[in-house]
């Protein structure tokens, strides 16, 4: 299995970004400074993947054997949090999306034993709906998809023939959980917060916990209390992780962020010019996948900060990614 | 957490029934003779359930801390076995069910970072398609779901009031193979062949495996060699379980049964007056989830006979059950 | 054809109701006691239906060849007015209705010619969204819709074995409008008004128009004006007749009643304890169809009193009714 | 209203093709030799379209009052001839495309009156399923849809800004049916037939009928009876009319064609190097309608040779067609 070398690693970072993220790990860096100009490797430098060029998993690769046995370790009482949120006609979407469960008439009586049986339809954008799982057809940057997989060479009407999140399979690894809101000691954090380097480092220290290559790191702000309760707040915007957060955990080469808001990263980012760049530095770039929408808040209250974390995503063929009910158990 | 009190497991097991079972027990029973005649036990005799007259879990709540200890005990190496299929449009599946998968235009460039999102549309029977988890919602007797709920009380468009999926959680649990083709030294076991007590024990004999209460018990057939490869026979009728074996897995207070075919148990059942009998003794009386699909080709190959099994069923409010994509680890 | 005898209309008008209808003949009655107490007649007094015990078409009997030339007749201009609105996403519609259109990736390109091709998919509630015709199946009375036919009988999980919309056909026939807003100088009437008898009979005065059996009729309240504009005061109620306009336009054995708001009659009905009466009364008690959310601005502006109405239901076989795009022609 | 000048006319056949239509018109030339290496004429030569630079109605601006009155007075006797084919799953379809009706569970019974209420959910591609209505969004050759509007510009998730089928407005006509297969003594159309210049001719001469602008040619291949009976055979391949025919139409100017099979145009067709070149003809170069998959045997069986034919597309807004119920009255 290939890790990232360090070149390859740097090779993400171009121009003024370089100097920033070294800033960064010194602990000095400005972010607001670092995010201004910000662009996204361009392919020759992020191409090929360091899994190669005909890799579609990502950091998938991580997965191994390891992964697991590290992340069973972890499991000491059996308890289970459940990270998932209902997947009902409540949830918050964005305008253009559908969510419709339709009970069928039930069937039968058939049979001695009067048998009889029920079923439903569901309508949805089902890769991108509730707690969801984002897979590396679900954001491109220009032309390309992650390992610079042209998107319309791949995109077919009833899926992609390539990077489909049915390459991914079941997740289980070693969770770390940034309680970023209670931190700061708030119960949600402001209104397009942008979560600092800074701050993952201070919850870091003071949760006592660390995180590395294969990890998933899931990032708590709170704004995930306002879930089907006002989804015109939840949805308009939310504090999050910037781009230089997200380099930061990049450069951890961790295999997934989650969060409890609707895009992992701070909505609209302080830079008007970028359009969600943590989604394209983390899928696209380093192939690291997003869980949204995951429910926190028992891990918050009961301070967990590691556990064992495992996501199945649905094997939707061809699929960006898959709602998931994910859960930590420790 | 309460569990089955022995007088209540004998209420399960009515009139002629309840004869065949013990001498199921002792060794004796011919299986024929026990499914001839057969009946589910009536609502007075099944009800309430062992988990109290509210309880809409079933065997969910078999699902405890030691559980998972239990299963956690068996990953020794961190091998992951995917257990799901793919959902695709090539699935088989029961006339009047429909699978579509549309991906959706590429949106963007949007921004400086040229950010493009894809997403997709699903359309499908999302309960009750491809590797499935059947929540107790899926099944009833007459007019009645598990812990005899009326169905048309709890029935509406949009879902099910009470019992729907969402009240599972994930279920993370010792499992077991029990490999019936393997044993009977078959690719697929005959169509319609009923396995039999005598099967499962010869298989847990043979592969030096036992099971209990809370318990996964995953059994193969060989059958689902053709799924999505003749499909016209995989759903013309199946190998599987019949009544006599489901009550022997009964007793033993398991927590999910689990195949490689479509329903489980045989079709159609030998008893030409019985419509799917195994389904609405396991989730109906018993409250035991049933798992379809299940591609249990890797635990064969690699003679795996205890794992942990972990299944993360989507929350779909109301719902009578979920496509999955559960793994096996060890 | 049949046609109704006088018996069997008035077997149609039970107890009180009787009194009251014949009192609106002479136009004494004040509209709320005859509503109080209103119900529609039981079974026995309304079925079998004017046309037959088995008949599944109700007042489509009445579509004619002489009714067809009775409509030409009105086409001296050969102008059209279109009454359908658009079917996108900003239609009014009850909650627990979808409408999502989702155009697919383009096709192609194919062939030296270049060839490329589109689709949409839709999902919605098709026989009941936007300009909609309403069909037999649409509404029961307790157990029985139309005719008496047991609705649970001819439900099924893909539509009703009878009294489906593909057994209706086109409907070409003369069409009468009656401005109600024009005729109380409104623009739109108010909140819940309850069309009168008198009122109908004071537009057909002023406007010099009648209409008879086979003929649709088209009652314009405004309310139209707030479809897509004001969604949430559109539903939340309507002004449109009440059961005893209904009662009238049902004795003149009318083929169809349409309106510019969501349901064609008032809503909420002054009887509190009253459901959609007109719907069960028009539908279900006398076969004659409805259409809703019909563009009748420009008849209205260019005070169009009588036409050729032409409505092709979609055949949904076994459908409730059926989105529509109708035109009146003059 | 514009209508085609000849030099515009001209404009539209190409190269070798000019000359080709000019012998057809003289009745020499030999089909064949006609279609070989033809190609669609590009986009300087059949843009901008006679509508101006800005149309996006196409033919259906040839939809006047006077075609209404012309077919008015073809109806003589109120005789309706219903042309669409039963919406239900048995449809042939193309691979990808889907057809589910589910009917809701019944709502209440509600209030005093017990009312009762039934709808549907439909999920097809509903501008492309069944008797279908071709809008100018459907096709495209190249870059291009009609009028040289660019396909990507237009074309959003939610369907087109531009062409949308709910510019068209509902049709009212003269129309024509040419019935080449009684023309040819057979029950059908040999597959793959392609029907030529020379078999309208036969038709309309033998028929006694003609045609001309604004009308609608419904053309009769009786490939209509494997509809739903043996939709393999049906979809694999049709008869239908070729290149020099659609040419031979479009030069009168009709407003739409129509046929009793699934592409109105023979296929495969014979130049192997071209996909639905009639497709792209008619409705991306000249703006004419297709109307598929009609039931043209009532017409046929009572030698009904013109007609008023009346289609009311629904309005879905940004659609590439619509499903249809179109009637012939005469």
């Amino acid at each position: 299995m290939l890790e990232k070398s360090i070149p390859a690693i740097l090779r993400r970072y171009a121009g003024a970004a370089v100097c920033a993220a070294l800033l960064h790990v010194i602990g000095w860096a400005p972010q607001h400074a670092a995010a201004q100009g910000w662009m996204p490797p361009p392919p020759d430098q992020r191409c090929p993947s360091p899994w190669g060029a005909g890799d579609e998993r990502g950091a998938a690769n991580r997965q191994t054997p390891q992964a697991v046995l590290n992340a069973v370790r972890l499991i000491r009482e059996g308890k289970v949090y459940e990270l998932g949120k209902l997947l009902d006609a409540s949830m918050p979407r964005s305008p253009g999306r559908s969510f419709a469960l339709e009970l069928k008439r039930t069937n039968g009586p058939n049979g001695r034993n009067q048998q009889r049986g029920n079923e439903e339809t569901v309508y949805t954008e089902l890769g991108q709906m509730g707690t969801q799982f984002d897979g590396l057809a679900h954001q491109g940057l220009g032309a390309h998809l992650y390992n610079c997989i042209e998107n319309d060479k791949v995109a077919t009407r009833t899926g992609f023939t390539k990077l489909g999140v049915e390459k991914v399979g079941a997740l289980f690894t070693r969770g770390v959980m940034l309680d970023i809101a209670q931190l700061k000691g708030v119960e949600m954090l402001p209104d397009a917060y942008e979560i600092t380097v800074a701050d993952l480092e201070q919850a870091m220290r003071r949760q006592d916990v660390d995180f590395g290559a294969g990890d998933a790191v899931l990032v708590r702000t709170g704004w995930g209390r306002l879930y089907a309760v006002d989804n015109a707040r939840f949805m308009k915007g939310e504090p999050g992780i910037g781009v230089a957060a997200a380099e930061f955990l990049a450069r951890r080469n961790v295999m997934m962020v989650g969060s409890d808001n609707w895009a992992v990263e701070v909505r609209p980012n302080p830079d008007p010019e970028l359009v969600l760049p943590v989604h394209g530095f983390l899928l696209t770039v380093n192939g690291i996948f997003l869980v949204e929408n995951l429910d926190l808040e028992g891990l918050s209250r009961d301070r967990v900060n590691e556990f064992a974390f495992i996501v199945e995503p649905l094997k939707l063929k061809g699929g960006t990614g898959s709602s998931v009910a994910p859960i930590a158990v420790r």
